[in-house]
């Protein structure tokens, strides 16, 4: 973990940039090693210097959620995007897209027939361009079909003249302390039945993409062609405390002061205050999770309140309080939240020296 | 509440200005009555278009919780700010309210004697100018100090040459569907007991200043001198619940829509997947809420889970689906984050018109 440089106004979201790039060399490797492609989700870090790190490290593509992220990468020269999202496109979205594919090779998600339908009378011709992929449910149960209502989807693709290219899921089941094995069965199973029922149906499919960071490092090819990981390039509080990264993998932490500090007594906590709240950590707190975001100095320290712009840190009993002006690192609880809060971001190299890298991703909804 | 403007991209928020016009209004006449002035909170809204509208109905000054936010509203001629928070100045700090002092007439909060010396040290002469407000706590244990304690802050702020100009308060425990009254009182009687305290010292306390929008509207001038609601310009999922906002004084919802629509079975929930997420309606859910905000055409629906580009909305079972692509209109949880993660808002005038509205002060947190 980088130190705050020094001069850092708080609070301020620091990138350790070599934990950073060892991040992203690790999870490639392995990826690789598994007989799988790399397709990262740049919802996480909406930076074009993370994702050319990705690219370099052999990633086949990007995967993002909206038009607009899309967008943002493909002007900065991103060639293959997957919008891993069941978009519905109307006719702004449609514009955006053909705009889009003058400049990348585009994959698009889907979850009905509707939405194909939609998809082939908004983009016309283009349509055809396009590859499909159909999202399927693999128990986390938010978006996706189930693999037996896949093939109604790609015969309506096939009769609007597009074209299915493959399947998708998100196990977001597996973002909880038992889940993780389950959720890995649970995605490689419904894809490889969504794929068996597809190609019995005549479909070509040719991409196979799981997700999450929990499962990603637990896959291999036996069903799947690519992975498409996203909070592993920084972790957070909720992947350690998921057990799948390590303290010393995080490389993305909020600088914050203490600005308010007491002993407290019987009836009152004691605590001190720091600068970071909601509006740049993000309020995830899943109900498993220790507090909202975990404090590098101190680990037996609890953030049990989050305001906009305060943070409640219950400090251990036998440490004494941190003094008023100290500036401490608080790892956020979900560091995807945390980026898109800011529009730059203090990138610090292992030399000390520092610059800023722009979100320039951050914000784009639609 | 305004209808979605045709051609409307979602996920997006919009404004129904008429609507904001008449909180804005309502609330400037019941604090007024009271005998109240009003200083209302900017963070919640972080435009020059609201801002202006409540000065013109009347308020003092704004209320701010950033020196960012506060050169953001003084760089577009607001000339009254104080920043209700305990600022640690830091050299960056110091040289922005110096700018800040050009332009605004300026309060600052502060909780302890090491802040108060500290901005002593870092503005030199030009911290006699500052009117420090002390924060008190009066239950929600957060930051400020027991009444008790501020008489040491007092003094320490003349030692250093500095003045105190009154107290302040943020009742967050009003924001607990039984807490209201309790806050209320508490409020009161603590900023009475540091009055009293501080004034038997040989202060003059010209301002005695309580926050929120659930405790807004019970005070009088018995103990305060003004107020500080945020939230009543537009109101939220959360105010709704607590019973502090109409359904009908909604004025800020997020236009959003139908891409995954799920009839479910024994195993699978019936649901609809909106494309509002945390990353535009927030993830805040306190315990007592139904649901990750609320959905305008129909309250029954809940919102059971929330990722950061998908609603998962369970629909009353009695009710048919809405069908995909249908737009829906999202009430946020707690409007103060969903209006922080745009960069502008669609305002729409009772005559269907519409227009963007800058969120200028949006993502400023130092």
């Amino acid at each position: 973990m980088a130190t705050i440089p020094a001069g850092t106004s708080t609070p301020h979201i620091m990138i350790d940039v070599e934990q950073l790039e060892k991040n992203i060399e690790k999870m490639a490797h392995r990826v690789a090693s598994q007989g799988l492609k790399m397709r990262p989700h740049a919802k996480t870090h909406k930076m074009l210097e993370v994702a050319g790190r990705q690219l370099e490290a052999g990633a086949v593509g990007l995967t993002v959620a909206t038009v607009g992220e899309a967008l943002s990468f493909a002007l900065q020269g991103v060639a293959k995007i997957f919008i891993a999202y069941p978009l519905w496109v109307d006719e702004s979205q449609a514009q955006r897209i053909q705009e889009l594919m003058k400049r990348a090779k585009l994959s698009i998600g889907t979850d009905s027939v509707e939405a194909v339908e939609q998809m082939a009378r908004m983009l016309g011709p283009q349509a055809a361009k396009i590859r499909l992929m159909i999202e399927i449910d693999s128990g986390h149960h938010r978006s996706g079909v189930s693999p037996h209502d896949a093939l109604a989807i790609a015969e309506a693709a096939r009769a609007a003249g597009m074209r299915v290219h493959g399947v998708f899921t998100f196990p977001g089941h597996s973002y909880n302390p038992d889940g993780i094995d389950c959720a890995v069965n649970d995605e490689h199973k419904t894809l490889a039945e969504a794929t068996r029922i597809l190609r019995a149906g005549g479909c070509t499919i040719k991409r196979i993409s799981g997700g999450s960071t929990p499962t990603a490092a637990l896959s291999d090819n036996s069903v799947l062609t690519e992975v498409r990981p996203g909070v592993y390039v920084f972790g957070d509080a909720q992947q350690y405390e998921l057990g799948r990264t390590g303290f010393d993998e995080i490389a993305l932490t909020v600088a914050a002061t203490v600005v308010s500090r007491h002993e407290g007594n019987e009836q009152i906590p004691r605590r001190v205050v720091l600068d970071a709240g909601s509006k740049i950590l993000g309020s995830d707190r899943p109900a498993w999770a220790t507090g909202y975001g975990r404090i590098a100095e101190c680990l037996d320290a609890r953030i049990s309140a989050l305001s906009e712009h305060h943070a409640t840190v219950l400090w251990p009993e036998n440490l004494e309080l941190p003094a008023h002006g100290t500036q401490l690192q608080v790892i956020p609880n979900h560091v995807c939240q945390a980026v898109n809060l800011v529009d730059s971001v203090l990138a610090v190299h292992p030399d000390g020296s520092s610059e800023l890298w722009d979100v320039a991703a951050r914000g784009l909804n639609f």
